[in-house]
């Protein structure tokens, strides 16, 4: 195993070039939902993956380009790891909400305050600093390919198209993320899996035109349609009834189910952040905390026809539209939920209600006892000399990662984060600390050095 | 009988006074959406009465006035008809669409153009013009009640209140009202019947606030529970599912039928108008018409839950509305209606399901061969010399004289019109011919008159 005493104490040596290298990331804007400075970051970025010795290049996707990169030192022996990170920010209006500017980068105390300092260059950078401090002791202990999207706070919609036509490219063992900050307590957090998200629309049409509702005795109505079309998919218990939805869900193991024994929720807590009383079908403790994270959804998240409002319209609407999303889990798959949709409502009848999908995001889920995800949990304790709360997978939908890991014909994958906790995440006054920063080098470094060694999965 | 040929002489020979008449109370503006003029029109009214012979006053409302007067000349062995007329009109903007000014009453040709010369003004005018002309000819044949609501235009909030609390003062033998104009093809048409209408507000909520809606799985969601509320009410095919939601309807008589089968209903022009291929359930022909006049309904006329629009928002709503609209048939009852939606929703296990009612109109249906109704009929035939549309009911609701009636206890009522077809009702340029308004005049004196000598029902 790589010395990793040398590697530590070459960061400790060097921080204030690698905090430097982070503020001159951070002060390139890289906003993705108007495309401000975007392109220049990734500029930026080939710049300095190529100074430290990393193959890099900016590729094109049908959005924003990705900036992608490898570094294959370690040779064919030596296991691959695919590193999924975003380079693009998020806004930073209003900046008079800021103390100091967002894109200065500036230093205060133990603090650098800025949009990304957190989410992501500074999670992206940990990496980076890491290529350089191995480069510089032991050399790399793996192989490493690098895909930094440039659309992640805009979410993601070039990605899947790009991996999907690069998928040679971006061949490897595991995948990993880092993206975010710890929990709270300081604790370090590592996911093993997400949902899956499919994003539908249902609509219906009556009339041609909207009409005085006197007609409704002889003129269909479309929000009629949908209700009796969602009654049919969904009963009053929760349960889905689309047939075939259920049958790809792969159920949490015993291991999985230990770990959500020691995830500390608190329904009180819970309950009050939500606004309820009461969690749905009366679950409590761990069975809320699994029912949240094991279970899919078929979800309205908005209805609209006719009028609804000041004064009453007596009318009888001609459209009416309803958008559902389903969080789907391993191994439910968008494109077949959705077939199966349109399958349901075709044979109770609803054959003119139009569906259309959007926004097809596959679960995925590795396994706590893999060989990959006792690395990442390993690194933890050796650079943070504490436990991390291992998460077996996440209740929310996206494509870092765990999702990547997937789309690579589910190799392993993990998402962790190096940034502190309560860091201001999407809001004024974004931080991250120095010590965590340089602490992510190392967790970077000793994440691939023990993965040199691990058993392949 | 009355000497109505005497009566018609009169009213030819005082034809410009009586136009001119018409003139003065078109020329006083009364909107009622904005109050405008309404006061000033009411006592203009009561000033016009009182010259004639009708005791008449300014009677107060929670809302705009009423004008009410009696004229008991005929004595105590004659009936009472009461007689329903609102004096309020639409707004005219934008005046710039108007040929001549909307409040100046201009007669080009046979036509007098102005905002209320048919909607209602020439219609209530036609009332008080055989007042005058049956006084000074053979005297009044029955005791007459004038209703005249200020606030029709703006669906007459403070109607009901008015006649609960006047049940004496307005008692009668049948209720008449004249709005409106003829059929196409010039051809008069008599209402024998109105719909009901209960409008209601039901709400749901879920959290105290939108969520991510990944937090569905333990967050209940209130489009959902509005959904399930509402496809428990009403099933596909169409049936209300509401114990007793039926139990009260009195179902079309075989002369009822016969009426239908006279209408003149065409399925394609219908079809059309509607914008539809075929009518709900598949009817057709006078089955069609049927169902339009005698079934009522449970109508979705809005539903607001989440959002729906540009992107997708996967959002967990808190809250969630629909309004639904019941046209209710005779002899169905609002308030009766209200509790047993009240009483459904308790049963199905929807107690937290909010319900407000609001604008109960009760539907009311006299009967064809009531003498009352034959009374109008005979009239429309001397006066203008064919056959009148008789219709049994109408899908609309309404508060005129079909209405009124059923307040007063279940007497007979006719709503009818005086005014020329496509009069541009609320439309610019609205007018009633000269021809249409003496005719009207005759119309009301002649119903009057045969109303003197029919059997009481």
């Amino acid at each position: 195993m790589a010395d990793l005493q040398n590697v530590y104490s070459y960061i400790d040596e060097h921080k204030d070039s690698m905090i430097a290298d982070l503020q001159r990331v951070v002060r390139q804007p890289s906003i993705s939902s108007t495309g401000t400075g975007v392109r220049e970051c990734a500029a930026l970025l080939v710049e300095m993956m190529t100074e430290i010795g990393i193959d890099a290049q900016v590729m094109e996707t049908a959005g924003l380009p990705v900036v992608f990169g490898q570094i294959n030192d370690a040779g064919p022996d030596k296991p691959t790891l695919v590193i999924y990170n975003h380079y693009d920010v998020q806004p930073a209006d209003p900046e008079s909400d800021w103390e100091s500017p967002p894109f200065e980068a500036r230093i205060v105390g133990d603090r650098m305050i800025g949009r990304g300092t957190t989410d992501a260059k500074g999670n992206l950078m940990a990496h980076l600093k890491a290529v350089e401090a191995l480069r510089a002791t032991s050399g790399m202990p793996i192989n490493v390919k690098f895909i930094f999207d440039g659309e992640e706070e805009s979410s993601s919609p070039s990605l899947p198209g790009f991996v999907e036509s690069h998928l040679d490219l971006l061949k490897a063992d595991a995948a990993l993320s880092f993206d975010g900050g710890f929990d709270a307590g300081d604790i370090p957090r590592i996911n093993l899996g997400s949902s899956g998200l499919l994003f539908i629309e249902m609509s219906a049409r009556g009339g041609t035109h909207d009409l005085h509702s006197a007609r409704a005795r002889l003129v269909p109505n479309p929000a009629w349609k949908l209700v009796w079309a969602l009654a049919s998919m969904k009963a009053p218990d929760g349960k889905i009834l689309i047939d075939g939805f259920y049958d790809a869900i792969r159920p949490p193991t015993d291991l999985e189910r230990g770990l959500l024994e020691k995830a500390n929720w608190n329904d009180e807590a819970q309950m009050r952040d939500l606004g309820v009383d009461a969690f749905l079908g009366g679950v409590t403790g761990v069975d809320a905390l699994q029912q949240l994270l094991f279970t899919p959804t078929c979800n309205i998240a908005g209805f609209a026809s006719g009028y609804v409002g000041e004064g009453h319209k007596t009318l009888l609407p001609s459209t009416a539209t309803v958008n559902v999303d389903f969080r789907l889990v391993a191994d439910q798959d968008p494109t077949d939920i959705l077939a199966k949709v349109r399958a349901h409502l075709d044979k109770h009848g609803f054959t003119d209600i139009e569906v259309r999908g959007e926004s097809g995001i596959e679960p995925s889920r590795t396994a706590a006892d893999s060989p990959f995800a006792q690395v990442v949990v390993e690194a933890a304790r050796q650079v943070y000399q504490q436990e991390p709360t291992l998460r077996p997978t996440g209740d929310a939908s996206g494509r870092q990662a765990v999702w990547l890991a997937g789309k690579l014909g589910g190799i392993p994958g993990a998402g962790t984060a190096v940034g502190p906790p309560d860091w201001h995440g999407h809001a004024a006054n974004e931080f991250m600390t120095l010590g965590h920063f340089i602490n992510g080098v190392k967790y970077a470094a000793t994440i691939w050095a023990l993965f040199a060694e691990a058993p392949r999965s």
